[in-house]
């Protein structure tokens, strides 16, 4: 049954007046998340410590990690929550590298998100000096995988371009030459389909604020393919990883398959708000999410061409290489995406010159990006961006 | 002033026929953290991306830890929020390891809480074989810092027994043999007067859930001497830890002082809940809390020598050696304890046979732990614990 993406956009508490294009940053509220807040509140009130048993709290991680394999092509039990995505990517890498012990080489892209390589960079500090963390540029990633890489760290979808790697092609490379992948699914999980066992990836590490719309500082999850889960030895060895925390032992003994990979303590507030967002994606067929994403990229994509050519589209025209998002470059890029979000049309900057624009289906539709392109048009033709108010520089955006 | 102890009873929304003796563990909810949350909820639902800057998200982590140095002894600025307590010990070692490069020994004790332990066992693995953690009695801590030690990882007051290290004595005789120190201040923050100035600390980390009252899952803390603030460099290298997160920089380069601690995006609305815990703290003299914590103790131990004798207390009697709480031994305690929650008592069990008693006076008071008492007491005396469904082990206690 096809998708009714009315009824999905019904089920988020959008601000009014507001276009928003920028879920691949931070997902919306869905309207259920105050109610599933409110009851997690009310089970600490009431349960207090004894939450952890009688609330389910312990098993979530676990549990609501099966929610998403479900969305990345994960078997159940080879997902678990916790922890940010940069503390994921370091705990993945650190088993990567434990597990391919003659090499000494992380390779990754220069249009990977930079926390991804500040942490391998940090755990090559840590590991001392053979390790060394090489970044190509996106499109050379296949040729540089060779004999010297351990681990290949990509992600999938870039966060600036929208640039799609394959992940098929690329981690049936690395097998080839004896390396390991670490898939980051950031802005892949909940916006295109994701098929890990299909692509044989090894670990994959992902955040749940962005496209999953658990809300701000959601928790990350791990996924470790289960012919490594009994392998693959966390640096982060935390207790709630141990094989039997009450057991309260002095000595770390790993936790069966994707239970070790947990750390500490679970956000269980965070996690409540994360559990309400995934209802929405009960059934819902990520494949046609993608479609329909790719439908309404290309309605912005030819609309601004006609309105704003002045920016340059930095996302490849292929659909086969799209995530779920369009980027364009403009040396006043800050400035004109003040005046867009000025608006009402939210998208975000990112530096040096990149205007992003997310393309969210189950909550964006064709009037959304017809009005969108409108207001960008205006802006663009009228060249009202140029204001120092819209020039002054805030910390985030 | 002193502290108007029923006022601030009354702040809390506490269970109704329940006394809650398990602070030590979870601490239980103000009654402003709903009101709070639903205003976090509103920030995200409202101005969605915005809200990292127009409602403050991306500070909180420093601000709030402002508030929290204020009830441990530091300075503005040397404590920033995020991850978990067993995280922020990896962070806190790796650091104290990098600066004494000479040396290869954490010394820790076997009272420390096992997480901190198999951390520095996973952080040790990783660094290679020639770091090791040592692990010796508490008691025998000041004798075994030689200067093989590169650093001492001790949690000030113990999980299991509530003995209470001195922080002065063993950062002097630290520094006197060249060894740095970490500090875990789970037992400690929100429970007894900390003065990581004073004492001289190097690093301290800690937890918030447990006497700050942040709710399941809040963030941990870290403190760096403002001495190391800018030497110390993270393994956890993550982008928020970055001296400009938003340059997108392909290379890291640590922030200033202890914004280089922050590893990844922020747990938003776990923050919430804490800021709410934490207007409890305002003006509250922890030496005033701990004395009448130790008078309560005093009052639960007394009663219970003559009603329940055979009860064997683990806590030392000394009130230099004591946190903010009591623990008794016995070969049953697992079923008592399950006997004594029944009745509305909440402690806690922790392996092998240790029954825990948290004593917080913000809201607890001598009235509940006379009928504590007399509940336990008439436990012990009709052996009433001794039925089949208080035998019966749950995963979690």
């Amino acid at each position: 049954m096809p998708i009714d993406f009315a009824a999905t956009k019904a089920l988020f508490d959008l601000p009014e007046g507001v276009i928003y294009l920028d879920g691949n940053s931070l997902g919306p509220m869905v309207k259920t998340a105050p109610a599933r807040m409110t009851q997690a509140l009310h089970e600490w009130q009431d349960l207090l410590i004894r939450g952890w048993n009688k609330a389910g709290w312990m098993a979530q991680p676990a549990q609501i990690g099966d929610r998403i394999a479900k969305l990345i092509g994960a078997p159940a039990g080879t997902v678990v929550l916790g922890d940010t995505l940069s503390i994921k990517v370091y705990q993945a890498l650190a088993s990567a590298l434990e597990m391919n012990p003659k090499r000494r080489v992380i390779l990754s892209d220069t249009g990977n998100f930079p926390s991804d390589l500040y942490m391998a960079e940090g755990l090559c500090r840590t590991l001392g000096g053979q390790y060394r963390l090489k970044t190509v540029a996106p499109e050379e990633v296949m040729s540089a995988i060779d004999d010297s890489v351990a681990v290949t760290l990509i992600t999938e979808v870039d966060y600036r371009t929208g640039r799609r790697h394959d992940m098929t092609d690329i981690t049936k490379r690395a097998h080839e030459m004896g390396a390991l992948t670490v898939w980051d699914l950031a802005h892949s999980a909940g916006a295109i389909p994701v098929n890990l066992t299909a692509a044989k990836a090894d670990f994959a590490v992902g955040c749940t604020y962005k496209y999953l719309n658990s809300g701000p500082g959601g928790p990350a999850f791990i996924y470790v393919a289960p012919r490594h889960a009994e392998v693959a030895c966390p640096a982060l060895s935390g207790w709630l990883g141990h094989e039997s925390p009450f057991d309260f032992d002095l000595g770390y003994r790993p936790g069966r398959g994707i239970e070790r990979m947990r750390v500490g303590t679970p956000p269980v507030l965070q996690i409540a708000a994360l559990d309400a967002a995934l209802d929405v994606w009960e059934g819902v067929d990520l494949a046609e999410v993608h479609r329909q994403s790719l439908r309404l990229q290309d309605q912005f994509i030819k609309g601004l061409e006609t309105r704003a050519p002045m920016l340059q589209l930095n996302t490849p025209r292929s659909h086969l290489m799209r995530g779920s998002q369009v980027s364009y470059r403009h040396p006043e890029g800050y400035a004109i995406m003040q005046a867009i979000i000025a608006e009402g049309v939210i998208g975000d900057f990112r530096a040096p010159d990149n205007l992003r624009f997310g393309f969210t289906p189950l909550y964006i539709d064709e009037d959304d990006v017809a009005r969108a392109v409108s207001v960008i048009g205006k802006i663009m033709e009228y060249g009202s961006w140029d204001k120092p108010e819209f020039k002054q520089r805030s910390r985030v955006t």
